[in-house]
């Protein structure tokens, strides 16, 4: 297995370094306006220029990421900083709050409607404080952690078109990104003076996150993480209340193993690898292969008209969670699973002819839409998930040495 | 041809009466707490109880409107009944603006955030009012059909997440709607004493709307309708900017040729129809047949992940526009045009298992989802169409008689 572990590693560290990586450094970069065009065609060329701010957040998280964790490459904090300065200086509004979109040249075009596009922002300011110790990426960093924390049990505020009270639900993505954003904000709150209430609020907003999604959202009996629950954590019988989006629930698992290791908590990392496992037996298309993207619990039509199409960072978050949940239970059903993914994944994403990945496949595996990156897909899922698969193979190709 | 019309006119008129009205009157009637069912899976069996405020009125406005049209069967107007009497009680908010969706026993779910609701209610109690008599069905159309015309320039209120002045447009649905729905009040609005103003109102909105659409809304080059312009009409090269729905297009030429027919104005049915033959053009998938949901202008990708299906209503009301501009124009390539949709629609659309017909196909033409009505489709598009293609074939029919 040594050997099969190394040269998987060797592909996703080729494939992020020779490939994903430079797609986005040659096409993605406005130097002429600052921040980064995410609307790329096949061929990486831009059809649209407006910016949308959890993509450029995104992409400022990533670049700073590899900066701190891979290499202190001066190219790199330089496509940090010129997102940074272009987001510092366009993305709030006067209270604060970060907005969804703008245009080329920073004007906002989208109201701040939920919090996730504070989460990416804490998140980026966290990471590009690291890379470049600016005091004032470290403030907006916890500006924005604050505005997250603040708006949590209201996410989308007074955009909200939900009646209240007739039928009050939670949603799994919020637990989730609080869950991830605590990990993100852990070395700037540890180095912030007098922030000790909110490090202790973050150990409780991580225990609390984890047993929430762990106990509310999971269902025991089926395995199946819900997109949206009462707030006891029981099921309502309408279309968002029987929503499940297979990706999503497998990536809530790989954050959940992911505290759970730094934890030593082996009981929840079985947990979640079980979860992972229940997930794919439910969300996996027997017929044609890859991870539905929508499903109602019971079986019923589902609101979504794309339920069936196959999305780029569905199977990279499994392939993450798999290989992740492999290397920490050595599981065979992982390693199965994982190679089924990884031949579905490899064989239908990935552009051979020039570069970077698919992000839309029909339910057939044909591409959808022939584009690299848009709204919802940038510079993100992808080298994040390259990245930590080469890491996780690399563990389990120096596993194996030392055992044998 | 007329043998052929005859027959066409035939199979509409059966399919109707026989098939589509029975299936909704069989398994869509909530005698116990009122209002319909519309959350109907592939035999009719109910799978959501929520109630859409849009759906939920347009029911209500087929089963008065064919009262009044075809027949004034007592069932008919019972089951307007049971949705008027279900409507007018749950459907509004204290200020009178109508909700987006109730659950089973009318309580409110999600908020007045359009006033597409409101439209359909004004439509629904105008007809339900003309059928039963009933004056407060009057007073509840009028308020409707004002809370339309006050809101029309800001159509989703304080929900709207666009910020204000960076990108300025307008959509295509509101002089659209804005038509059709003007046509609706008509006799109303002339019954009522003292409604003179309002009545001169509807004139202008009518002249307005028509103008509207035929200059700002299509591109006379191109003769496609966007869904979103400036102002004053011109293109934004953006994602929204770049947008064609060839089906709502085609729908809102139909509209205009029923408004110029009654007005004897010639040049603009010609106008109107070959817009309704141009978007065809630009729409149709030539290798797999039927019409996309969502194209971009320029054929860069949509934001739309649905794009490229093949949706009920986008045919259906092809059919109707083709047949209306056979009818007025005689131009051959309508006919030519009517023979291709109609093929594809009867052998893609029609369930002839289980009645009704499947309201999405994936682009190859098989069913998406298996369901007779959801949150978006109900007894409306088709019932309506099979109404109008009937009455257009058999005028057809006695056009060829009278001049053979």
């Amino acid at each position: 297995m040594r050997q099969k572990f190394i040269e998987l590693a060797e592909v996703y560290q080729t494939t992020l370094l020779d490939n994903v990586i430079p797609f986005w450094e040659r096409y993605s970069l406005d130097w002429e306006q600052g921040g980064y065009f995410t609307c790329l065609d096949r061929e990486g060329k831009v059809y649209d220029t407006d910016k949308f701010i959890w993509l450029q957040n995104r992409q400022l998280w990533t670049f700073s990421w590899f900066y701190n964790q891979l290499e202190s490459k001066e190219e790199w904090l330089e496509i940090a900083k010129n997102g940074a300065d272009f987001l510092a200086k366009h993305g709030r509004d006067e209270e604060g709050n970060w907005y969804f979109a703008l245009n080329r040249k920073g004007e906002p075009l989208i109201q701040p409607y939920n919090i996730f596009s504070d989460c990416f922002a804490a998140m980026a300011f966290s990471q590009y404080a690291k890379a470049s110790g600016d005091s004032q990426a470290q403030e907006i960093a916890l500006q924005a952690y604050n505005n997250v924390l603040r708006r949590q049990d209201n996410p989308k505020g007074k955009y909200s078109k939900v009646y209240p009270g007739t039928r009050v639900m939670k949603t799994l993505a919020v637990p989730m990104i609080l869950a991830n954003l605590s990990l993100e904000m852990d070395w700037l709150l540890k180095s912030v003076p007098r922030s000790g209430s909110l490090r202790d609020r973050l150990q409780n907003i991580l225990d609390r996150t984890v047993r929430e999604i762990m106990t509310d959202f999971l269902d025991p009996e089926q395995g199946l993480l819900y997109e949206n629950v009462t707030l006891n954590g029981s099921h309502i019988d309408c279309f968002d209340g029987r929503l499940i989006n297979p990706g999503h629930g497998i990536e809530a698992m790989w954050f959940v193993m992911d505290i759970a290791r730094r934890r030593g908590d082996r009981v929840l990392i079985e947990r979640a690898v079980e979860v992972v496992l229940s997930i794919l037996n439910f969300g996996w298309d027997e017929q044609y292969g890859g991870i539905y993207y929508f499903l109602d619990a019971k079986g019923y039509p589902t609101q979504q008209l794309e339920w069936n199409q196959k999305l780029w960072w569905v199977h990279l978050e499994t392939l993450v969670a798999l290989s992740m949940g492999y290397l920490l239970t050595q599981k065979e059903e992982c390693w199965q699973w994982y190679q089924r993914v990884h031949e579905y994944t490899w064989n239908h994403f990935v552009d051979t002819q020039h570069g970077e990945i698919f992000g839309y496949l029909n339910r057939r595996g044909e591409v959808l839409l022939n584009l690299k990156g848009g709204k919802w897909k940038g510079c993100f899922h992808v080298p994040r998930a390259l990245y930590l698969c080469w890491q996780q193979f690399s563990e389990l190709s120096l596993n194996c040495k030392s055992s044998s």
